[in-house]
């Protein structure tokens, strides 16, 4: 038996660095915010508007989005209803990864489909996941266009575009609806972090 | 223009919690420490050895090994030669999202080839890759054998299996080589911790 055997058999050998003591390290809870809603509906600046906050309170979050998604891990994929399942599907593992680190992380994809958010919230614990519609109608969602889709997609240059040519499932029973076509980004931030407070994400141990 | 498009436009649209503010925050800067070596050279176990030190520190840390990433995010994969690049190129663009989230991330993966290893140190910035060989010859991770492949492998039970009928490419000028067949887990763990003080990892802004 060789030394390093040894000296792993007892203490070394599995992970001793849990998600509880990274929870305890963070001083606050891992969770997931699954942002969904249609393009332009505001799901990426407002995980960014809520991480600002949730970072100046001191705790460890990550935004995952098209940005530093769709260019690296899922790069190999495209936009068919297989491609955006198995980019989902990909998305809820690493955010599941994540969540195992202890961090509040917050997923800004259009996700149309109910199965695949289904299946996300399915591969964590039962109250990690938090599905967030971010809910705006598409005549806003479509006069602001802000990166040019929606005219690219009434040109037919984009052949199945969500809410054009391709459906979106409005979630019907989501942790929270947050209205990004009226209400304001500061009023959409604090509904949020009062759910993260009422869920206890903010606090460990109930403090 | 919306409420939410007005006061997006400035500041919330894009990311402004940064890798830096985060290592600022954590108090020591992410990286990538690659493990590579044989079936039961001691990866694993080293990997999360490494992480209880630094999580003692109160450093910010992530273990990606075949427990947590091969059921999940590659479960779609197999061992063919195609499926293992795949499987490292989905692990070296995870390990980079955690790398922006300023952890100091752990894969823990055989990891055969040095053109996906090289492909892996591509995908970061310079400096943030450290790969590190745990060299121990397969006369003792055989006799190991925790797990019972090697045994497997020699009665044809697994048709690539890396050092009997799959090459292993040993790294030419890894970042460090620690002896696992030979040295102590405790020596090993030491010679990497040297290694992140070295390169700056443990500090900020050379404090």
């Amino acid at each position: 038996m060789s030394d390093l055997e040894k000296s792993t058999n007892v203490v070394w050998h599995n992970a001793t660095v849990t998600r509880k003591r990274r929870e305890e390290q963070n001083g606050h809870k891992g969770a997931i915010l699954w942002f969904t809603g249609l393009s332009g509906s505001g799901k990426s600046s407002l995980a960014h508007a809520i991480e600002e906050q949730l970072h100046q309170q001191g705790c460890r979050t990550f935004v995952l989005d098209g940005d530093n998604v769709r260019h690296g891990l899922s790069s190999d994929l495209g936009f068919s209803d297989k491609d955006r399942v198995e980019n989902i599907r990909r998305i809820s593992e690493v955010a599941k990864l994540f969540l195992e680190a202890g961090v509040i992380v917050l997923t800004a994809f259009i996700s149309p489909f109910r199965a695949e958010r289904a299946t996300a919230r399915k591969v964590v614990p039962h109250g990690d996941f938090l599905e967030i519609f971010c809910d705006s109608s598409i005549e806003v969602c479509e006069g602001r266009d802000v990166k040019g889709l929606y005219k690219r997609a009434r040109a037919g240059e984009i052949p199945e575009f969500t809410g054009i040519s391709s459906p979106y499932e409005a979630p019907s029973t989501p942790e929270l609806k947050v209205l990004t076509g009226e209400d304001t980004i500061e009023s959409c931030v604090d509904q949020i972090l009062q759910l993260l407070e009422a869920r206890g994400v903010l606090r460990i141990n109930g403090q």
